[in-house]
């Protein structure tokens, strides 16, 4: 253990990021899968998520996506499942470094097994930036880390999308970042477990590109009628970040 | 009747207007469904169909499609389904006009009637425009003709991907112009009917707006893998149109 602000609490490897928002703080190991973009998108998408809600984050890894949520919805609760206990135990020193233990809940375990651990029908909101490749796709020569946090190995869409429809009350909301690339399956597994596509948002790198990430909202038992949130361009022909990104990192 | 270059081909509330494109013309009546930028995308979108293929272009209206498709791909035939009477003929008028009557059909039938009337698993490509609106939504107060052409009067989503997929070949490709907020009806009824989506390219009224149409493509028994063309923007902030709109227009 290293020593940050007088407490031993980085381990080789890890180094701590100034996440720029309310004073928040991230340990990260730089030899695992870092958060990227994504969960930062996906935070601000899920924005509008009451307060006071209680919400649950699957393949909830470094924390970010907790850890951002606490300070943009001022959730009563937030449930992290992490399958990797590693990563798991460094999420939950972030959640101790930014006093945060009283709202967010680290859980160590396959979101496979949820059923047993909590309560049918009884949270208000999920949000998950869940492996985006399916198994025995995309470069196969990483890390066993980088491989769980990036391929479907320890969970797949359908397990996401049924575990979400079982864990949320009924109009109850689902919020996703994944890659349009799948999006046949992400709509089509949405349906199969009733949770409702009601807004898409893509993102492209630039405006001469396609999308690249697509963030979706669902909501539990609801009727369809689906709005589209107009691209959120992340760069500028130059390289630099597009005003829209840098309102999302308060810039 | 009246006279155009010496034929009588117009009847009252007629007009001919010049498509700009291989010297192409189009009879339209102004009391009803005139063609809009979707027909015309949607011809650029489904240039990529193979010389001398066999095409089915399903609701035909004023034949728009079909007569713009005869000089992009060059196909050896298009058969087009138009369930409006008075409409079919219409077409049938502009599609002798550009001396197109050798390559263009045109069947005044009920789609849902096509499996007595042409052979299954006979055609290479399929494009539709359909009506984009289901029953009882949107505005009901237009004339029936309108309706027809707007609204899943006569036949709806399930009925044009259920007989696509009928009447392509194995392998055969399947292009539709709709509406973005109807994605998750498409992209699950096309699954439905194994007719894989494997291209998407939305279109944008200009930069700041979202999506309001969606160019799909599917190809009958294909495996997934889908992919996002750069989106195509209509109009400049100026209200000029873009440069890639010019271009499919040819200017």
């Amino acid at each position: 253990m290293r020593l940050y602000g007088g407490v031993n609490i980085l381990k080789d490897n890890e180094r701590i990021d100034d996440l720029e928002f309310h004073n928040l703080k991230i340990i990260q190991n730089k030899s695992w899968f870092c958060f990227g973009i994504d969960a930062v998108i996906l935070s601000d998408f899920a924005k509008n998520i009451k307060h006071n809600s209680d919400i649950i984050d699957l393949c909830s890894g470094t924390g970010i996506i907790s850890i951002l949520l606490s300070k943009k919805v001022f959730p009563k609760s937030i449930t992290a499942i992490e399958i990797q206990k590693d990563v798991a135990e460094m999420s939950e020193r972030s959640i101790k470094l930014n006093n945060l233990q009283d709202i967010i809940k680290v859980y160590n375990t396959d979101l496979n097994s949820l059923g047993n651990l909590l309560k049918n029908n009884s949270f208000d909101s999920i949000v998950t930036n869940p492996p985006y490749k399916e198994l025995n796709t995309g470069i196969q020569s990483e890390s066993l880390n980088k491989l769980i946090s990036r391929h479907e190995i320890k969970c797949n869409l359908d397990d996401i999308l049924r575990i979400s429809s079982q864990l949320l009350k009924n109009n109850g909301s689902f919020y996703m970042v994944h890659r349009p690339n799948r999006i046949c399956d992400i709509i089509c597994t949405m349906r199969k477990y009733n949770l409702e596509p009601k807004l898409i948002k893509f993102v492209q790198p630039n405006i001469n590109k396609p999308p690249n990430l697509l963030l979706i909202k669902g909501v539990k038992n609801a009727k369809p009628f689906l709005k589209f949130e107009n691209n959120l361009i992340l760069y500028n022909l130059d390289g630099s970040y597009t005003n829209e990104v840098l309102k999302i990192y308060n810039k």
